[in-house]
């Protein structure tokens, strides 16, 4: 691992000065080697697939290993686009003119090298990859063992691509043993790596912002919440309820809970069972909700707190806003809340008032994710504060330094 | 300290919400009371420095601890400053229309909660109070024990100034227990702070960042050098080599390192040696530098390392701009680096290829500062990657959400 880190290092001082055309001819050409491989890649996916089969894994795990046609389809797309995105690399802004005759301005310049750990997802692979290069960091990218040989496949068209662009190979790693001790390793390679992205399951992601000694950029949960307002248009709140809630049960991005005002929910919260019991979704709610839906049971003290990743919905009915967005702030993750109101004033408050890291009035949940953001692709979603929140592009895998400009002056 | 942050959280949330107005007004009110209790907090400011004469503190830090009446003139400046720069809180940028019909944007919002720890420096106290209140943050600040009357006082002044403004008192807490186990407690409550700023000597701040367990913002050293270019203009070159270096010996953007290129060394340093020894300067050289200035000594590895914060200069030739650019990145602390040339090219390399968090062309390093920046002030600087990188002000106490608005627009 020390040997990764060292050659991430120098190809990351070579990628961080590479012309934009160079990284963005790295792009097509890996896009380029993944088409041209793609019988290849399938057979590799196969194995792992045939290995998990036989370890027992899981049909949700399985599903993420496989490389469908769709997938690489996917990849191929997003390489594509991220190479059609702007370069962030190198901008400057704000550059002013100061009393005392300098310029000061800000330049985008990439953080360096980025060490990214997740599931047996091999498609991870390709856009993490793809998003640290057009963003001028090396990156060392550990896939969970059970994904190695699509993974090697991937690296092999990487690394081509880079070849053919006059790029250091180095400067994308796929970490190729499976020993455990390898990730222990590199969240704590401070000399070579400058941030650590981990994907996946929270026990994983938990463990490694313990243990790590670079910083981490994640998310743990995503308890979401749709609040809906006295105000809000009917037709809207049952479309977004249930889109934010049935149109997938696994993403970070789904609501878990959601909020109704005491005036509309008589009206709308009918309407809504309905409509979830078709989709057979659990419905846990308060006491007021529980005597206005028959099928509903009541929630606990627990359900605020869970994201259930599954067809489950809990449900509360406050007096108005400032419960709401107590309640969001209180037992949310910082994640995605969505407000849905016709009134100006309280959708101004809601967005302003809500401490999450993506903050909707009249859209679902759902939307909380890089491509529908128009970042090309996302390396992650992050909950904390510092640095970067919510969908995490090329902007977050940058940082500014500043720079000045003058003709020789001294300070007096 | 738990109640201290449980206050500060609760607080964060109010001053979070409050509008500009309010806190410009908190922030000269909290000037006015400085201005009216000057005589009393000169009292109290002797008492301190009685205290610290009779501890033995050196000269340095008693200069540090006395609140000159010119001190307590640049904090009121300060406050109106602080109160004059825009706000940064709520502040939309980049919102766009997506193919899905919802408009996205980013939402610049306080961090919540910063922690401050300080030597015993009163005015700082003023400063930070300022900049963490303008970003809409509560703030915690832990300066050090030998200041504990100073700060007392001025804690008083900025409660006033809170509460004329109709702000909670709370959001400016100044702990009052000279009680070292505070810190260790402060750096680690990871529920009601956010982000911690260690301000001070190489070993607090080496120390706070491997305890904490709330990301720091930080710089532990300041080797600046100065480039001076074959192209370089003479005056300007010897202008600023002599400023960077002797305009103040004790701060951390003053140069360390002094690299020249080898075809114009003969000219520039024997004119610098000069310059030098008539302020008293000790130059260690390399065997080039010292067969060129024969009152120079050799300097060995360490120096190439070393923070000198004194009038000690290391001087290295070398062979132009590739070897001055590999010496600033592997030994320099990447904090302020400066070139000296009229060459566009190599200027523009520069300012790309060096990885510090001010690059500069022909300006004196000593010109890396809040102050001359138009940040306003410094909360601090950074020599991190992530978030916020050299002079912190304003920008950095803050972060971005995404926040998004729709038309009842769900994910297809």
């Amino acid at each position: 691992m020390q040997q990764l880190g060292r050659q991430a290092r120098q190809a990351g001082r070579a990628i961080s000065k590479a012309d934009t055309g160079q990284k963005n001819l790295a792009l097509l050409k890996i896009a380029e080697a993944i088409a041209a491989d793609s019988a290849s890649l399938a057979l590799e996916n196969h194995k792992d697939l045939q290995a998990g089969r036989d370890k027992g894994m899981d049909a949700a795990s399985l599903d993420r290993l496989e490389l469908t046609p769709s997938r690489v389809e996917a990849m191929i797309a997003g390489l594509t686009q991220v190479a059609a995105l702007p370069d962030p690399v190198g901008e400057i802004t704000e550059l002013r003119y100061r009393p005392s005759g300098i310029q000061v301005g800000k330049m985008r310049v990439p953080l360096g090298v980025i060490g990214i750990i997740y599931e047996s997802r091999p498609n991870v692979t390709v856009d993490a990859a793809a998003l640290c290069l057009k963003a001028g960091n090396a990156c060392i990218l550990r896939g969970g063992s059970e994904s190695i040989h699509s993974n090697r496949a991937i690296a092999a068209c990487i690394s081509r691509g880079l070849q053919a662009a006059g790029l250091p190979e180095q400067a994308v790693q796929v970490v190729e043993t499976a020993d455990r001790a390898a990730v222990g390793e590199l969240i704590t390679m401070k000399e070579f790596v400058d941030v650590i992205v981990p994907r996946g399951g929270k026990s994983l992601i938990e463990r490694i912002s313990n243990e790590a000694s670079i910083p981490v950029i994640k998310h743990l949960d995503g308890i979401c919440h749709v609040y809906i307002d006295a105000k809000a248009d009917l037709d809207k709140a049952v479309a977004i309820a249930l889109n934010a809630k049935t149109h997938r049960y696994g993403v970070c991005n789904a609501m878990e809970t959601l909020l109704v005002a005491e005036s509309i929910a008589p009206q709308v919260l009918p309407i809504l069972a309905q409509k979830y019991a078709e989709k057979q979704v659990e419905l846990r709610g308060c006491l007021k909700t529980c005597s206005l839906i028959e099928t509903a049971v009541r929630a606990t003290e627990a359900d605020w707190h869970t994201e259930y990743l599954a067809p489950i919905l809990a449900i509360k009915i406050v007096t108005g806003l400032d419960e709401a967005i107590e309640h969001i702030n209180h037992y949310g993750s910082a994640h995605t809340d969505s407000i849905v109101t016709e009134d100006y004033t309280l959708a101004r408050r809601f967005l302003r008032e809500v401490d999450s890291s993506s903050v909707m009035v009249n859209a679902s949940t759902r939307f909380a994710d890089g491509f529908e953001y128009g970042l090309g692709a996302e390396i992650g979603i992050s909950t904390d504060k510092l640095h970067a929140r919510g969908p995490v592009g090329l902007h977050g895998l940058t940082s500014e330094k500043f720079v000045v400009l003058g003709d020789g002056q001294i300070r007096q």
